[in-house]
């Protein structure tokens, strides 16, 4: 006997309604003979509508009251899926983070999860249950009620799905698979039937709101092959797995608006400088991405850098600090920035790739701002003014609009029907 | 260092504002030496948004999903007002009633606190924080979340009075009090500044809505002082505690009509009848209130009782059977009646009192159908177009309209004054 696990987003039990219909998905993989979990987020906005009540009380609220209150979301979601799988005349019993032995760190509000304590999960499922996890929370050690952060609900499945040793991890939500580039920017997108954990990571990372990148990390460490799929229609989604049979050139295109772009000028240029102005801004919390240092002029120099927009409050009394304290001239912020990404396990092999982008970019009158590369990632900062322009030229350019390339890239039908037959 | 509990009911908690006065009140309390302990109910009607929710889903949801999902409601008040006492500069902590250690019985939507392990929340407590629990709810042994049916919460504040030794244990609700009748059927209904635990007892049982009866029961067992006041204004309100200092004869009249009268016409009276008649009725688990059996004549006997109206739709299949069964002649049903109890000490000690209550409601032309009484309370069946005359005209009777009388049999308000510096 094969175990599910499926995790369904907020959209996908926003409403009565969508409960009933997932409960109905789980009713069928049960009675097509698998052992069933489901993990759930919290219906559509409830979340937001908990964390504004919030607010209205206490402008910042505390971490450890806030972890109690935004985990009664889920804890509906669970109780409603488990009734509504019941008013199916199967059995169901719902489980809170705590009650289905979530272990984690006990850091509030972006807790990781430690290990989990499968018995009770285990037992419930040998009884002939739809057992149902709350996602998005679990307990420390000395019984106090965590949360694992925005998304945490796909990395509750996929460390579910890895404890239980799941034959496959599905993640329903309003994204129906992973496409080589947004389908709202470039029409001529395409789904990919599959795509390797690594190239995945890199796409969450830069940007692809797909999966959650701690979820996919999880995935590839425990080697559970999620498979990403709409709620809404029974179309074919995408797998996330080991590498696939043959490996694309690029597998597709990512990007990110969140990001805001400072430019720190006329720095003096002595040893350290750097390393200074950035551990300053770490100990503020803020996560800093691509850096660029020009070559020093007359012992001043330029240091670049992106961080989310959302930072700006709090980077810019850091900034004031670092500027006045190491005479530099002025820094520069400019918000209207992309940064766009390519994606590919063939970047590993083809040391031309990096080389065409720029050339295409370039054909295109679009100026290259930052840089950085990974072994299978090319990320440039441009205009976003240029955004659009940019990536439909890419995904011509590196053959993304003919769809033949991905799916030879993949695992034909037939190879995924038979893989489904053994239980994956 | 005194401790004081304090109990808020959904009306209390239902908004924001309201949430940052209640606070207010537990920061005063705590500033004026006091250790503070909160027991909140869920904010407004979001227990009959919960129920309304699963109903949507599942016309009879399983109890232990239902438990999960209603406890909800107390968790978000929990945490909700531990946000506002922070905002206000205190340092708070809340607790769901598993980490406050609320061991119940394993009966799901019903369950009963068998014991309070307190070590978490005297620590929190000796730590400076104000505490504050989630109310009617509590977990089994082997770890399953249960609440304690509607009105727990009460429950759940007095047994960790008890359990916690405290000093006072305050409920805040929209009653401002008990009083000697209901002052929309009264107007001249005085606020009572004590009254004991018997006759508490038997005025919720009797209908009075000022507080559960299962909580004044655990405040007698355990001997925990109450003080009933209102959410809404800082007017004293109404001590519930041993024995008042002189007892007045008569302490309140109260009302219900929620039950229906049935009378069984035409029983073969034969030994061993009404015995099976109401082991039939207890099976469906209907809670039968009085009983009257009449003479029998020529060999037939009519009996009448009252059950909740509610149950009807549960009743009438039973009672179908079984007039079918004794060769009965019919059943009639009287769902226009109100049960109307006079509760006082005195009764205990003067007899002479029913007999004065039957002939004031003969004077008034009031017809008694059935009677019943305890060793501190009448309860008469009456006609409900006749009960605001009858209850007037009894209030009248009794002395009751006259403040005097109950400004005697309580503490004076220098003995108030006096206890309440000693931290009572």
């Amino acid at each position: 006997m094969s175990l599910l696990v499926t995790k369904f987003g907020g959209t996908s039990v926003a409403t009565p309604e969508r409960m009933c219909r997932a409960a109905q998905r789980l009713v069928d993989y049960q009675r097509q003979g698998h052992q069933v979990l489901a993990v759930v987020s919290a219906m559509g906005s409830s979340t937001d509508d908990l964390l504004a009540l919030a607010h209205e009380v206490n402008p910042a609220p505390p971490e450890r009251e806030l972890d109690l209150l935004l985990a009664t979301g889920e804890i509906v979601s669970m109780s409603i899926l488990a009734m509504a799988v019941e008013s199916l005349g199967c059995r169901a019993q719902s489980f809170t983070g705590h009650q289905a032995g979530i272990v984690t760190t006990a850091r509030h509000n972006r807790a990781q999860i430690a290990h989990i304590k499968t018995e009770r999960l285990e037992r419930a499922l040998d009884e002939g249950n739809i057992v149902i996890v709350a996602g998005f929370q679990g307990f420390t050690k000395t019984g106090e009620l965590t949360t694992l952060g925005r998304g945490g609900s796909d990395t509750s499945a996929v460390a579910l799905a890895a404890a239980l040793h799941a034959d496959l991890c599905e993640i329903y939500s309003d994204v129906d698979g992973v496409y080589t580039a947004d389908p709202r920017v470039v029409p001529r997108a395409q789904k990919l039937e599959s795509i390797s954990y690594e190239e995945m990571l890199e796409l969450s990372a830069a940007g692809s709101g797909a999966l959650q990148m701690r979820a996919v990390e999880f995935a590839r460490n425990f080697n559970v092959t999620l498979y990403c799929r709409s709620a809404f229609s029974d179309n074919p989604g995408t797998f996330v797995k080991e590498e696939a049979v043959e490996q694309a050139l690029v597998s597709g295109i990512a990007y990110d608006n969140s990001e805001a772009k400072i430019t720190i000028r006329g720095v003096p240029d002595t040893k350290g400088i750097a390393a200074d102005v950035f551990s300053a801004i770490a100990k503020a919390h803020i996560n800093v991405d691509m850096i660029v240092q020009n070559i020093s002029e007359h012992g001043l120099t330029d240091i670049s850098f992106t961080a989310p927009a959302g930072d700006l409050d709090r980077l810019r009394p850091v900034l004031d600090k670092q500027v006045a304290r190491l005479g530099a001239r002025e820094y520069l912020v400019d918000t209207k920035i992309t940064k766009l990404s390519l994606v590919g396990a063939g970047l590993r092999t083809n040391p031309g790739i990096a080389a065409k982008m720029f050339k295409v970019l370039s054909q295109n009158d679009i100026n290259i701002e930052m840089i950085s590369t990974s072994a299978i990632r090319i990320s440039v900062v441009i205009d976003t003014k240029k955004s659009q322009t940019a990536q439909q030229a890419l995904h011509t350019a590196f053959d993304l609009d003919a769809k033949q390339v991905f799916r030879e890239a993949t695992l034909s039908k037939e190879e995924r029907a038979a893989k489904a037959k053994k239980g994956r």
